[in-house]
């Protein structure tokens, strides 16, 4: 059975973000992907809280938890994650792919806290910042453009941590039933009448291209229900084919 | 040997979109994860190239193509994907969840050209737009707060498809050059030609019916050689009922 993700245990931490937007569009995608819990550790905008990019999130930006320092923001977590766009600068650190990484903080979220650390846009997070996080999460970005905007960072972040989450609002597509071969082999027949009384077919080769129609009408994959709509389009055009016969 | 994937087949379009700073960073997205072809569709700002969120991706975003309708944007395109918020309005087309969905388009890139459609911040894709389609990928959010950032779900989406790039087993190769998008409106045109001088399609419906007609015939993901098959089958019959109207 899946264990249900405790979504409430994930602190995203933002540090020392410049741009209130960033704070406001993480906030949105935080409750896009079902989080709540937001922390800012020394903000550059104290204002962040009216930031109009949290569509649809006012309220949990307007419950974000201020602290002055990182060590504050993750006292209560059991496993303090930061998030880097470098792969290989001399880290001191673990460094895991996001989708590995991932699976680590679901088990963790399970039993206590954990806080997701973002720097700010232009640098990231310190060493000092990083001194407080057991390992790093790597968003795996080309390397001729690895920096990502923290808005978007935080959002594939979140995707990621419950991409494979058991929803039951997931939609599935939906499978057609696909059509009978005496349905195809109908509408076949008509399709024939119809390139007949057209002058497509020529009677002398008319063997060679029944067979070809054929065999095109069975490479569509056709669902029942499209093989009737078609049969029906094909019977209307041959009756006016048919109807406006010359004498 | 895992196949290297062939992003510069990938096509983000972003169609009818209200805010040039969302196409900033929807192209700045597209840099990070090693994606080049933005196309936008009747945005409505004129002067979004010179968007400043396209941090690292200002080229990019100079090279955007521009068109005037969706039919255009994904005419030399062999699979057209809508994006959407919503999973279970009546939608007339398949859903595919986003993890696989990505699945079916890294397949596709492969040996074509793949549209990847986003429509406007307040409205979606309207389903006029959506009759391009071949089918919809939806983002798993929470149902109390389905709606996401356009940057960021382009972002989340462009992440699935490179998430496991470097470990994915050999894939096979398609048999059948499909068709074009170009190619199956063609098709497609004339089919609602010989629909309408037939009197299948009456004027008033038309809107509905061109729509449910050019779903239809996107769900038969036809070769491109079928397609120029069935176009001369129909462009025959056409000719044929056009040549007998009554005076």
């Amino acid at each position: 059975l899946p264990v249900s993700l405790k979504l409430e245990n994930l602190c995203v931490v933002l540090v020392a973000t410049r741009n209130p937007l960033n704070i406001g569009a993480a906030a949105r995608a935080m409750s896009n992907f079902g989080f709540q819990r937001l922390r800012v550790v020394n903000p550059y905008e104290l204002a962040f809280r009216e930031a109009r990019s949290a569509v649809g999130a006012a309220r949990l930006l307007a419950d974000a938890e201020e602290y002055k320092s990182v060590a504050d923001a993750v006292a209560d977590c059991t496993l303090a994650v930061g998030t880097t766009a470098i792969g290989h600068r001399e880290l001191q650190h673990p460094v895991r792919l996001l989708k590995d990484g991932a699976d680590q903080i679901r088990k963790k979220l399970r039993s206590g806290r954990v806080a997701l650390l973002f720097g700010s846009e232009k640098r990231g997070l310190s060493n000092e910042d990083l001194s407080h996080c057991h390992w790093l999460m790597h968003i795996p970005t080309s390397e001729a453009h690895l920096s990502m905007n923290l808005g978007q960072a935080v959002a594939v972040c979140l995707y990621e941590l419950v991409r494979d989450k058991d929803t039951k609002a997931a939609p599935k597509p939906e499978k057609q039933e696909p059509a009978t071969a005496d349905q195809v082999e109908r509408m076949t027949a008509a399709l024939l009448d119809a390139l007949r009384a057209s002058g497509y077919v020529k009677p002398r080769s008319s063997t060679v291209t029944n067979e070809k129609v054929r065999r095109l009408v069975r490479r569509l994959h056709l669902s029942a229900t499209d093989t009737d709509v078609l049969l029906g389009m094909i019977r209307q055009i041959l009756w006016k084919l048919q109807s406006h016969k010359p004498m």
